[in-house]
């Protein structure tokens, strides 16, 4: 059977949503990444930066901070949780047509979908380090601290949310090494695997 | 820079093996599975099916128990540690030359090879168990159970004599779920991929 929605997971700085998007440009459907932070925004009324952080990276505090501070509220949804009800039921709407979609987890809400194709992309910390600098421009934090920081509360965020662990092989059809492979090469391979 | 090595790490059952063979073919280069035993078989005189079950799969214990055991033994060599040692060096040996060589801790042996090209299989467990039975037969020990029993002793022995974690998409250039790609179509990928 044949594939109808791409989930691009991937680590900071790898490529991961430029590959997402050049796929979706190739295969003429719709690329969502910061599309969903518009309208996680427009049904929640959040302000898009608030949304773009708390949509995707968990708090500082790790998982079992978290879940014992959500017993401390009596149960009580966090703002966080209301996000990922809303995000996740947006994802789920916008999956009825073929499309990309970049992170927030699409990959384990879509699970059990036969024509959802999951993708996986990494690199090594130098070339990513190389890479988020060009892209992103330098700030007061070193890019190996940048890295290991949005990588280590992207799974936080992940394993929250969906009780799996990000970046095991095991969770994705296809993982690509960007660095290795070239992102030009991961589109070709994504594009391809995606018709066939 | 071209590709010379392929090493291919796989869960039990996934195809791995013969994915390898098939990209070798396609290639014109060998492929290294049993080949491997029959070379420390000769080098070390242990016979080939004790080789075959200590050169992958870490022993029943942990490898906390394992270490413990060593150091009972005054921090002489294990059996098994002496396989390591020879089944490395033949790895190192046959690897000067363009090959697929399929587990046996392969791509950790050849890190920091730029023209090593790390490949990791896996499926579902369905598809696994169903293909063990058709690939290897009946026994008494249920499919799920033959399967989960092989994979937790070769990420035990990977971790023991690599210190990283088998499986993980970081450790590897390309992973693919052969289930749902297809063991044809993974073997289109990799051997375009060596290509390339």
């Amino acid at each position: 059977m044949g594939y109808n929605v791409i989930t691009v997971s991937r680590q900071f700085g790898s490529g991961g949503r430029t590959i997402g998007k050049e796929v979706a440009a190739r295969l003429g459907i719709a690329c969502y990444d910061s599309e969903i932070i518009d309208r996680v925004a427009e049904e929640s009324g959040y302000a898009k930066s608030y949304i773009k952080e708390q949509g995707e990276y968990s708090e500082h505090r790790s998982w079992i901070g978290r879940a014992l501070a959500s017993s401390a509220r009596g149960g009580d949804l966090s703002n966080q949780d209301k996000l990922w009800i809303v995000q996740r039921r947006i994802i789920l709407d916008i999956a009825k047509e073929p499309c990309v979609i970049v992170g927030r987890c699409a990959d384990s809400i879509l699970s059990g979908r036969e024509d959802v194709l999951n993708v996986f992309i990494h690199a090594d910390k130098v070339f990513r380090a190389e890479r988020i600098v060009k892209v992103y421009g330098e700030t007061d934090v070193a890019p190996a601290k940048r890295i290991s920081d949005k990588d280590r509360r992207r799974a936080q965020y992940y394993k929250y949310y969906t009780d799996t662990k990000w970046g095991v092989a095991e969770h994705y059809h296809i993982c690509l090494d960007s660095g290795r492979v070239g992102l030009e090469k991961c589109v070709d391979i994504i594009e391809e695997l995606y018709r066939s």
